[in-house]
């Protein structure tokens, strides 16, 4: 198995140069109290399509030729992944088929259909969307382009941490933690590469920590009997060979965060940073404010890796305090 | 009367560097296919304090003299003119108190005296606000700091203006128009400075519309009998003569948009942008988004001018689809 390396990232941040969002890191004096520690948000909800998705999605169909961008893609993504392919689909000239559950946010099902995307619905319990997205690449000849198995993928996720070390360099600062939102690993293996030598460390919904049980085991750990999560960008049974590896030579470790935990993030997000950051997407900011990563005098980048959330599931959260 | 220059502008800048936090500049393919221009957003909601009033404040404050400082300082706000005082009052250890309605945001009153300092409440109906803290001022010797009438205050807001222009121009653009949220015209007057030569258009909530009316008429016009409105922002009741005179010399003009659009607008900065914007703050995208503006073919800078908005208020608006 061939490992994406450092020059695969900055290759693809040539590639997505003027089409991604270059996002802020944003910091704020309340969070750094409530931390004890100097924290920059990566604010990926900023980004084109709501999500850091579109890096590696934007990455992967850029780097196709002319013969695989006319047979087009297929994807299977809960929502976000689904959004980055079939914007950067569009802009591409792309023809794409996503695999999306039935119980998908009703925003992240709207927005895929509205960049022109073909949406083929399944049912979570049911239904395996790898099979599904398999058999329609087969019979069209479309590439597969999984959600993080991918090393253009996960160079193109790579570019938020690259970004990122810039403008951290830009204020004379280097971090020496990063606390990434973890569902496949795509984000976290490239801010690995893109940050060679930081602490790595990954945010997990409770009960789907199966990145962080499987670096602690040193095999791939499938997720079991989960309880449900508004993580609905999170929901993975289990990382890709390829980011487990590229996680362990990281030396990365998870923490679980809880569903209150996320939302106090979220209230958290809402009212000190003004930002609107979706349940997954705030889990590693759960991490922080909860104490679950000692911050204290160190400089920490955090991922607010989304922001797809519903109006009325959003509401729900504030109103939950 | 003396008017700042953009020397002034300038000069605010750099007392600000480092401090105050140099706001991203945003944009969105939904909004450039909703106005049919390029649309640039200088997100001021993610200003310190959660607008833009921070740069004014820690520009009046940091101008002012040892004797000066140790007599501290009395400002009146409805809320955030008020924690931008209070947060530069900490950081350059000033006492301050600020007069602050009795009916302002639950959040605006509470963030003012978490950073230290003295609230002395009123009444809207009944009471002149005005009048309260010249008398304190008088009695304490301290400095009476306007949210808007001042030099220093226009200079500091202006730094919005110069950044924007800068954040343009690394793009290899210029901004045609901008679009201001406007109450005393501080900020529009401070950016006018910054952005010779822009076509400038201010947004007010309809029956708060004076300075519109002003300019229209050549004359300092009054609010009279208002509506109620969310926009607690911008309910000034009308404009200085120094805001006036450099809105004059600007040509600015002025556009009234209903609670209606700044709640569409709220909630498109929600959905589209992931930002949480308060009212007040989202004056100028819903004079976009209503087509009050015509932005076909045109560069535009729309300023979100704040993001301190109740939970409870905002979850309101966004059920109101």
């Amino acid at each position: 198995m061939q490992l994406p390396t450092i020059e695969d990232v900055r290759a693809a941040a040539d590639r997505i140069a003027g089409v991604a969002v270059r996002t802020p890191l944003l910091r704020s004096d309340a969070l750094d109290t409530a931390a004890g520690g100097r924290v920059f948000l990566k604010a990926e909800c900023l980004q084109r399509t709501g999500s850091f998705k579109f890096r590696g999605a934007y990455n992967r169909l850029a780097a196709m030729d002319d013969t695989q961008r006319e047979a087009g893609v297929v994807a299977f993504s809960s929502g976000n992944h689904a959004q980055g392919i079939a914007r950067a689909a569009r802009l591409l000239d792309v023809r794409a088929a996503i695999v999306m559950p039935r119980d998908a946010p009703a925003m992240k099902l709207a927005r895929t259909q509205a960049d022109g995307a073909e949406i083929v619905l399944y049912d979570r319990a049911t239904q395996s969307r790898e099979e599904i997205a398999v058999a329609l690449a087969e019979e069209r000849g479309a590439t597969l382009v999984p959600s993080f198995d991918d090393p253009f993928i996960v160079a193109g996720q790579g570019t938020a941490g690259l970004e990122a070390a810039a403008q951290l360099d830009a204020l004379g600062l280097t971090a020496d933690i990063a606390i990434v939102c973890c569902g496949g690993g795509g984000l976290s293996s490239g801010i690995s590469l893109a940050m060679p030598g930081i602490e790595l460390v990954l945010a997990e919904p409770a009960g789907w920590d199966d990145a962080g049980r499987s670096l602690r085991s040193g095999e791939i750990a499938m997720v079991d009997d989960p309880p449900p999560t508004r993580c609905d960008a999170l929901q993975t049974f289990r990382i890709a060979p390829l980011t487990f590896a590229m996680l362990r030579n990281a030396d990365a470790r998870g923490v679980a965060v809880t569903e209150t935990a996320v939302e106090r993030a979220m209230r958290h997000a809402f009212a000190e940073l003004k930002l609107v950051v979706e349940p997954g997407g705030a889990a590693a900011l759960a991490a922080v404010l909860g104490g679950a990563v000692d911050l204290c005098g160190r400089t920490a980048l955090v991922t607010l890796s989304g922001g797809n959330v519903d109006a009325d599931q959003f509401r729900e959260i504030l109103a939950s305090e």
